[in-house]
Parts: C-alpha cells; sequence; structure tokens
C-alpha cells in the first residue's frame, strides 16, 4: 500500500519536537532540504545581528569588547559543548572549518610527538585531505589515506593520530566514536573527529568517548548562517600540553600585556588566534536557541523516522539507488541517492521549492543528490511534498 | 594665541570630504577617536546585512553561493585593492588577520626558498612576532627581531623576507614603503607588509611600490565591523608560485570536483582557505561604500591636518610627550601620548564620551593613549572637544 500524504501528517502528529519548526524564519513555499549543507534561518538570529550592529557596534563602540565580545569564542562553545557532550571549558568557536581543522590536526600531532603516522579516511570531505597531505609533507609525517571500512584496521604502534568525520558528508555513514576511539587509545594513537555532519544532527558523548580532539562546522545542523565560525574541541586532560601552531594575540595568556614573546593562554582560550568574527559569533549565538530545551534523544528519533521515510518513498515511487546505510544507528541525517543526472535534477528541484544539492562521489561529475533532513525544522510532510515533487521534476 | 573652537570649525569648513561624515550612523554624543581599533558604523551595513539574511540566506539559501556569496572574497578584495593601489585580481579577503599573516609568511617564505632569514620589528603588533617566531622554529628558518629603525641595515644576502607593519601600532610611525622595498629587493629579498593600520588612512601604492606580499585587517580605517576578515595581497608577477599552506576547499582550482589532491586555484583564489564567512564579508562590502569617489590623497590631506591640530591641542593644554613622529610625512593616522595612568584616562574619557584606548609600551602596564582620527567621520571640532574634554577628566 502506498505511502500517503495522511500517513506523513500522522508521523508529524507524534513529532515530540514539532514546536521547534515556529523558532525559524522559513521562506514561503520552500522546503529546505539542505540543512547539511546550510541550515535555515532561526527566528532571533536577525534581531540580535541587528543589535549587535546598531547598539554594541554603532554605540557602544571598543567598549563592547569587555560587555560582551571577547568572551563569545567561549560563551557560544559551550553551548555548543551542551550539544556534542563536553563539559564546560573545552570548545571554543573561531576561524572556518578549514582553518580549525589545519590548528586541531598539528596540534593532536604535537600532543603525540614520537609517532610518524596520520592515518585518514581517503575519501573524507576535500579540505581534511587536502590539509592532512600538507601537514604531513611540511611537519614530515607519514599519512596513509584509508578506505572509510579499513580505518581501525590501519591503526599501528606508529599511529600519531586518526583523523576521520564522525559522519560521511557523501552518504551519511556514521562510525562508531566510542569503539573507534578506544582502537586509537589501544594503539596510544589521537582521535581527532570532524564533526560538521554530526553536531545538532544526533546525539554525541566526545566527553563520555574519551575523544582527544574534534572540529565541527556551524554553519549545517547548527543552523549559524554561510561561513559561520568552526568550533573546535580539546579535552581537558590534553589542554595544559596543547600547543597552537597558529598563535595569535587572542589566544596568549596575558594580551594586552603586548609581551615579547607567546605564552599560551590556559585552557581552551590557546586555541583561539585572531580577532574573533564577532557578527557570526552573534548570529550563532542566537541561531543556538533554537536548541534551547531539545532533548538531543529526541531529536535524533525524529531524524531518523525522517530519513526512514524518506528512503521508503524513494524505494516506492523512483527505485534509486540509495548510497546511505539501511541501518538507522549508521546513519547520520542525510540521506544520498545515486542518480547520474543529480546536478539539473537539483536545479529543477530548486525551481519546484526544494533545495537539495548535488555531489561527485564517482569520477563523471555530480552523480549524487543529498537530502538534508534537519528535525528541527523539517516535517513529514516536507518530506512526503519533496519527493511528490522530485517525482514531477523526473516526469519532466 | 590658544587654539579656539572656532578655528577648529574654519578648518571643518574647508574640509573637502566633510560630507562622508553623513555616511555613517554615529552614535550621540560619542566622539569615537578609536577609528584605528574600531571604525565606527558606516549607514548601509545594517540594511546590507539584514537582507544577506533575510533574503539571501533565509529565502535563497544555498542557491546564494551561485548568486553573490562565492564570489565575495574577491569582488570585496578588488574594491580593497582600489584603495591600496593594487590592480584587479590581487586581493582576496578572509580570515582574521592573524590567520592572513601566517598564510602570507609561509607563503612569502615558499617563494624564497633558499634564503633563511626572516627580518621583523622588534616593536610590531604581538600576532606578527608570535607567528613569525613559531613559523621561523617550524620552518627551520632564522628569524631576526631589530628595532624598526633598523630595519633596512638588518637586511643580508640571506634575507629571505621582510615581515614589517608600514604604520605602527603604538606610535604612527610610517615607513616609507617604496624604499623599503627597494632595499629588500636589492638583497633578493621579498617585502611583507601589514598594513593593518594604513589601508584606510593615507594613500598605498602597492603595486606602484612593487611590493611582494601584504595583510592588513579590515575593521580599523576600513569600518568592516568587529572581527572583520583580513584582506590579502599577492603581486600577480608571483601568484603562479605562491603555495597556500592552509589549502583548505575553497582555494583549489575545481573545489566542487572534490579531487583526490589539492591543486591550486589559478590567480588569488589559491590564498583562500575555508567557506568564506559571509555575513562579516557582507558587512564590510557596504561598509566600503563610504570610500565611494573619496580621492586617498584629500582623506591623507585632512588625516595630516586632524592629527596636526591634535598634537598642537596637546601641546598647548597638557604638554604631555607625544609619541607620534612630528614629521607629518612618517606620521599615519593615529597620536599616542604618554601617560602613566593612560588606563584610567580612557576610562574616564569613556564616560566622557570619547572613546580612546590605552597600550603597553614600556613593562608598567598602559602607559600610552591612542588617538585614531579617521576623516571620514571625525571633524576638527570633535578633536577640539575631545581634548577639551580630556582636560575636564585630568582636572578631576
Amino acid at each position: 500500500m502506498p505511502i500517503t500524504r495522511e500517513a506523513a501528517e500522522a508521523l508529524d502528529a507524534l513529532n515530540p519536537i514539532a514546536h521547534t519548526r515556529a523558532r525559524f524564519d522559513l521562506a514561503d513555499g520552500v522546503i529546505n532540504l539542505d540543512g547539511n549543507s546550510l541550515g535555515s534561518l532561526p527566528s532571533g538570529v536577525a534581531e540580535r545581528v541587528a543589535a549587535t550592529l546598531r547598539h554594541e557596534w554603532g554605540e557602544r563602540l571598543i567598549r563592547s569588547w569587555d560587555e560582551r565580545w571577547w568572551e563569545l569564542p567561549v560563551v557560544v562553545g559551550d553551548r555548543i559543548g551542551a550539544l556534542v557532550g563536553a563539559a564546560p571549558g573545552q570548545v571554543v568557536v573561531g576561524d572556518s572549518t578549514s582553518v580549525g581543522l589545519y590548528r586541531a590536526i598539528v596540534a593532536a600531532l604535537a600532543l603525540n610527538p614520537t609517532k610518524h603516522w596520520i592515518v585518514y579516511d581517503a575519501d573524507d570531505f576535500p579540505t581534511d585531505r587536502y590539509l592532512i597531505e600538507e601537514i604531513g609533507r611540511a611537519a614530515g609525517k607519514a599519512v596513509e589515506a584509508v578506505p572509510r571500512p579499513q580505518l581501525v584496521s590501519a591503526l599501528c604502534g606508529d599511529t600519531a593520530v586518526l583523523v576521520a568525520s564522525h559522519v560521511d558528508y557523501r552518504t551519511g555513514d556514521v562510525l562508531n566514536m566510542a569503539e573507534v576511539t578506544a582502537a586509537c587509545h589501544d594503539h596510544d594513537a589521537l582521535a581527532l573527529w570532524d564533526l560538521s555532519h554530526s553536531a545538532g544532527a544526533l546525539p554525541l558523548a566526545l566527553d563520555a568517548c574519551a575523544a582527544d580532539v574534534a572540529v565541527g562546522c556551524t554553519y549545517k545542523y547548527l543552523n549559524g548562517g554561510p561561513g559561520a565560525p568552526a568550533f573546535t574541541y580539546v579535552a581537558t586532560r590534553h589542554q595544559a600540553a596543547a600547543s597552537n601552531p597558529l598563535p595569535g594575540w587572542v589566544g596568549h595568556a596575558d594580551p594586552f600585556a603586548m609581551g615579547q614573546y607567546y605564552r599560551a593562554a590556559p585552557g581552551i582560550r590557546r586555541m583561539l588566534t585572531g580577532t574573533p568574527s564577532v557578527l557570526s559569533l552573534s548570529a550563532l549565538d542566537a541561531a543556538l536557541d533554537a536548541f534551547e530545551g531539545v532533548s538531543m534523544a529526541e531529536l535524533r528519533s525524529v531524524s531518523t523516522s525522517l530519513t526512514e521515510l524518506f528512503m521508503a518513498l524513494i524505494d516506492e515511487r523512483l527505485g534509486w539507488p540509495v548510497l546511505s546505510p539501511r541501518d538507522a544507528a549508521r546513519r547520520g541525517g542525510h540521506v544520498s541517492v545515486h542518480h547520474p543526472d543529480a546536478r539539473r535534477l537539483v536545479d529543477d528541484l530548486a525551481v519546484a521549492g526544494v533545495i537539495a544539492d548535488a555531489r561527485t562521489v564517482g569520477t563523471q561529475g555530480p552523480d549524487v543528490l543529498r537530502f538534508g533532513l534537519a528535525p528541527l525544522y523539517v516535517r513529514h510532510v516536507d518530506v512526503w511534498d519533496a519527493v511528490d515533487r522530485l517525482c514531477r521534476v523526473v516526469a519532466l
């Protein structure tokens, strides 16, 4: 029996976090199924940014550094920490995800200086791979790119750091953070997690998994806005020994002493580099309000329900190959579907009011459609409508 | 005969760029004499950022990457290029000034790989010094910190790069860019200029001086807002050989191919790293409208007139030691004055509606007051009123 729109509505009626959709300013007639690339605009962001501009910058000028701005990287960091299972004082926000990854990878290597290998996922997001190759070259470390399923078996006694995305940006495949981290520690290696497609999409337990270092993007499921600054986690036990390869004045123990030599700040502040990007941090701070009172376990249950419904509809109505794991425990917040004409379909879908994106997994150009189903604002009926519109686009 | 407020008004009546003050949303009763730290809020910024939030992000979502965002770093870069004497295609905007400096210094060293020394100003801004020391250590290069007046005489045949701030953040002292760059080239060394206190404050001629690489801050005289992204200049002749030590996906020749190895984009785009910070770039783009139609030579003449008036009033009414050069050609956009109680005076001045800042030049804590006189919005009467209020604060 076909899955009806009424069935989707019935699932929405049971959604324990259905109320969070009202926390977003959603465009009329547009279904954003690309929250894994750019989350939708939370309601309070525009007001907060306007206040930052007019009051904090325009009226208070530099006084706002003392009044609010200087602490924003750690204040917002702790709020993200609460969403990723990190106790306060371990997360800081600033710079792009790429810059954050560079800093974190070099710092992680320096925490394990006698070892020589960096093991990483051969199919990870390009920035991760490019940076690792460059860092390996510059630092004289050996790098080994291995297929994702073989990451753990590639560890050896000379592995310094394993770098991997917790959720695969292409397929949504989820690694078991606790198991992989434990395997790293069995080899006296550090685990560095890229949480770009995880934070805000599913429950994380960085502290409980004994994760060492992590970096994540804030403009996907955390809805911080285009190019919002990344977060960096360094476990408390590593902080005293962690050195920042980009030692700017803001990470100094006493920045305004303008001292002759660099002396790292105590705690997580040492992972800061330059002057914080206040407009972006303020937007992100306001965006995080959308998570207030939300249980990540409940959010995850809705996410799973959305991706299950989406795959069932694809199976039923299009029969296209689904690249994402069928096992819900192994699947993140987005679903990827193979189609050789992915680019055109994404463009046509946008005209039909459904935002998705296309990525290249093979070598012949965009061949995968990605659909990110962010539970804070995507409903089951949106999923039903989106697949319905996709079917119409295909029939064009 | 004392300098009267009427004399200041008479100078304002002759100001050829007096009309630009109306391009700012200035707080009532507040005189911002800290434009060398955080420029005032230009009028169009709030509207532009609101449109970026509500329309570009909220409604267009990821489609805005193609429609506007992807090109912002080079579009805004070229606008800054026009203010610093750089032909199009040589300036790009992104990341903090500290991160930009790191990238530029490492890239400059790689452009001159057979040489071993980095020469830098021993009293430069902390970020510059900390980064150079760390880069020297990590890259196995020798570093030499020399007093600013001896920078040129410290050059030798084994100097790879000279790094210096064109305008000293403490005193406002200006180096002769053409002469110092030529001296570098005489030794087959590269000149890397930190333009943080220069861009938007005085005419610059990067191309005409044959500058090699430069980085500058955009939240001071360019009024981009707190933590606005930095700009990076790489002369066209160096671009093909310039390598980015932070090779993120956005600087790749074909970012969306997600290719296996890093291949640098042609031209200045190769100096980009991660996803552009769109909110900050949009604010900066709008802020630059305040410079539309302004001759930098005229702006410089106003700047000089403002700093001359300020020093004359300090001499007349307080007699405090002025640390900034008396020679106008050697003085940037701010004036520094010695006072052992600088911190308290700055706080009391703020209460009196005058924003300045305190910096530590000696070793006994803040002992210098800095007054940045940004000609786009500071009038001669503001200078007169500020010194008048300073006298009252001193009398407290």
